[in-house]
């Protein structure tokens, strides 16, 4: 954890990130600033995979990508002057669908033909539940946010198919509509819930609710239930699914690009 | 059927409709131009219909809404000069949730309060389908397409969720993927299949392929296999079993809005 380190900007976490003195993750950096998951591709799946993202803004919610294919750079205003190659604290690498290596920069992998996908990322969200006083369960007990893969399918896009992942925080029922209420307006990072209560296990063909498939197992207390979001592990892992050919990257766990957008530039209104 | 009318442009089909002239559907009617599927709502659930439509943009496709509320026209380029109370040849009207009646034209259930949403159809598929010569099955055989509830849930908005309904066309499998290109750019129109093969009547959660809840039951010949495409019965399926209350319009099963829009104006590049 590098909670301690405390960036003035943005701007000043890439650069933190880029010297090497930033390596944790970047969880509770730069309130009020969007964070984004990472996702870089060969440019011949380019297409494919922003259709993917077209055709499932839910669970893959696409901010933005390379300003041209090779470029390292995003378009102005999103994360100005990032060389996303050194800008992230941490990379996992995979080639031919197979993990590599963690790397703290991708100099080496990036080529002419990589493209950069940026993802929203649902820490926003819980910035507001929190605010709201709602509390959100695995931070309040320093845990992961328990994932599980369900059975409802995404809409495929050329290459690329697979189902959607979800995270669950729990509340009880009391609450659900004013946490779907208050998580509504997040549409770029995967808004209100996609399901709630019990019986929403089975629905999404959850296998065990206490067993998660990525993250911690997850601490209900009675009379609490479950509530489901869409979650953005679903295109990294739909990716490294689609047995595609060459690089693969995706930003370390927990580990984001802070960009310059504030959370209001990506909300509804 | 009558199919014998031809309009020479959509302006003048809407005439017909609004004059009376034109009471059937509108299949096949100014051939290069983009048909619409109506949804008419109390402008209280416009917010909600509208998020509706943007988690679920394959089944959901919106492609246009009033000029304001209360307004009966579209913004400019849409279909200029319509009356969207008149300009259908037939519509479907529900009350707190109930079918009141079908009727030609809905100039008395229009409110101050209403607003209407056109949503993107397959017909506009089906042409390049026929084009590229892989044929149509319903079409050929002159029935409707059959259509199936399956369990993969919609992504919820507001007071609105239920599940995806598909519509079905058979090719062989050696087909399929030129079916997935051909469909691929009507991005705005349900676009590629959402599944296919025999092992998708699982993964959708299709009760029974010889008996669709909606259109006719299907003619799959030896060899072939089900392809699925999201289906505009969707959201009209979602808000008249949402229990909203007020007056709900839907057109009539067949019977469109012929939009000035041209096919390639909302094909992905």
């Amino acid at each position: 954890m590098t909670r301690s380190l405390s960036p003035s900007s943005p701007t000043e976490a890439r650069e933190y990130a880029r010297s090497g003195r930033l390596r944790g993750n970047t969880s509770g950096m730069c309130p009020g600033h969007v964070q984004a998951n990472l996702l870089i591709l060969p440019a011949k799946y380019a297409a494919d995979f922003r259709r993917l993202c077209a055709r499932n803004p839910v669970s893959c919610p696409l901010l933005a990508e390379s300003r041209a294919t090779g470029d390292k750079g995003f378009p102005a205003g999103v994360a100005d002057g990032a060389d996303i190659t050194t800008d992230i604290p941490g990379y996992k690498v995979y080639r031919d669908g197979k993990f590599v290596e963690e790397v703290d920069d991708v100099v080496n992998y990036w080529g002419e033909d990589s493209v950069a996908f940026l993802i929203g990322c649902s820490f926003t969200f819980e910035d507001a539940l929190q605010d709201a006083g709602l509390g959100v369960r695995h931070i309040d007990e320093d845990r992961n946010v328990p994932m599980y893969r369900t059975s409802v399918p995404l809409m495929p896009s050329g290459v690329f198919s697979g189902n959607t992942v979800v995270s669950m925080r729990p509340y009880p029922p009391e609450q659900v509509e004013r946490v779907r209420t208050i998580t509504r307006p997040y549409v770029r990072t995967h808004g209100e819930p996609i399901a709630w209560g019990w019986d929403a296990i089975e629905k999404l063909g959850i296998n065990d609710i206490n067993k998660p498939e990525y993250g911690d197992a997850p601490i209900i207390r009675d009379g609490e239930v479950p509530v489901f979001w869409a979650c953005g592990v679903t295109p990294q892992l739909v990716v490294i699914n689609s047995h595609i050919e060459g690089v693969v990257i995706g930003h370390a766990p927990g580990k984001m690009l802070c960009l310059d957008w504030r959370i209001e530039d990506i909300q509804d209104e």
